[in-house]
């Protein structure tokens, strides 16, 4: 039952975990598993005793083409088989065991995974037990570490394929380079100080002209807290132009109105 | 189409992030986004459009028990009302967009999020789109932030429950008071150093006597390397007792064969 390797090891992308589902039922977990393994980046996917067998249709199906774009599969008829080449097994359980082992979070472990990948040059795999019973505990004792997700303890079941997920989320958000958090701006540029204060002095004035401070003494509170409201924004030079664009239309259209009015009690007074 | 409130919004466990569907599809993905935020300790569902209406028969089958075990459904006709109470909303979108807005990743939209509620109090939420479509720009624009995922960019398909699992499992992780790294050893303790030593010491004396020193120079390094190994293993006071019964079995049975050669021979001599 054991495939030979489709691909020599060195064809891998870059070293990475294995995962490794001990007894996985459903042919459509497994492709689900497959998908979520590519979303993060992980192609080594190891079958031991899958019950329905190898290749699956429906893990095909369920896999999104995730099993033609880059998981790889190797079947094995043992645990043994599959972790051979590795120098460092991780177990994922949900349920407490009376076992003597360090318990990571799957952040922890990742992290754990990392050092050892990059640090080391080790050989890494992730067991997944079947889809109900989990792993037997002979397969637990051979990891040298729990993974154990923390949830809500009172709804703890997840699917195979989300705990895969959430394992291999942890390790592609270990690898990116991707800041937390970073502000977009499209095509635009975020605006310079010079732009900013430009525009709040252009409404202040505007205002000042339109009679919007009715004593002399609010002015500097009031235009403090406008400079404070349009820095928070952090408009960019696209929509400081905008606002140019609002100011003239609305101080425009007051003047327009004015305008009307004053032609129409011309109008009045000269017809 | 709106119904209302099942419960008081003062009948939620504790304060947290509502997960807002806009035009869900399926039920049965929306029963799995509820299975995956109970998972996560997450009760506060809002569907904005479920295409299949709602209650739904295959969503209560998805969920696994979740929409009876307590996620809180609540039906809106439009997005505004969906997050009418909400002072923040985030929207997770996996396609870069031309909007000038701030991105994060879900680890630092939970951080944010945490903190707008834990320290402000705020009523925050986050907008999942359509399985197919994502969400449209106009729900985005609402948006105080957007969150991506980061993911492997040739392959980043994830399905609704995924995504909202991941967004899930930053929460309750960062909910968390669940050390990253435990040591668990069941109902047994980790070894004091006394104990230790004393089996290290049982071990040298005891090879010493069945001379495993060839020289006495070699003593001194050998018996550091395994205090070194023995500490290396984090051993419990059961570990020890089995390691001293090992010992004793050991050099008992080297004693025996020794004494059953030795009768042997006295027997053949003998008889």
């Amino acid at each position: 039952m054991t495939a030979p390797s489709p691909v020599t090891p060195s064809a891998k992308p870059s070293p990475q975990p294995a995962i490794i589902l001990i007894d996985p039922q459903l042919g459509e977990n497994i492709g689900m598993v497959a998908r979520a393994m590519l979303n993060c980046g992980l192609t080594d996917l190891r079958l031991v005793r899958p019950r329905d067998g190898w290749p699956s249709e429906s893990a095909n199906a369920a896999s999104s083409g995730a099993l033609e774009k880059g998981v790889i599969v190797r079947v094995y008829d043992t645990t043994q088989d599959a972790v051979a080449d590795c120098q460092v097994i991780m177990a994922t359980t949900a349920r407490p065991r009376e076992m003597i082992k360090t318990v990571h979070t799957p952040r922890a472990a990742i992290a754990a995974i990392r050092d050892d990948i990059t640090a080391r040059g080790l050989t890494c795999g992730v067991l997944f037990g079947a889809e109900r019973s989990g792993l037997q505990n002979e397969d637990v004792a051979i990891a040298d570490a729990v993974i154990t997700v923390p949830l809500n303890p009172d709804f703890t079941s997840l699917n195979l394929a989300q705990a895969v997920l959430l394992v291999g989320y942890e390790w592609i958000s270990a690898q990116t380079t991707t800041p937390d958090t970073v502000f977009t701006t499209g095509t635009t540029d975020i605006a310079s100080k010079e732009t900013v204060l430009g525009l709040v002095g252009r409404l202040e004035s505007t205002l000042d002209a339109h009679h919007f401070f009715r004593s002399p003494e609010m002015k500097p509170s009031i235009a403090r807290n406008l400079v404070n409201l349009f820095t928070r924004m952090r408009m960019t030079d696209q929509e400081a132009s905008t606002f140019h664009g609002i100011i003239s239309a609305l101080s425009g259209a007051k003047t327009a109105l004015s305008a009307r009015a004053a032609a129409k009690r011309g109008g009045n007074s000269g017809n």
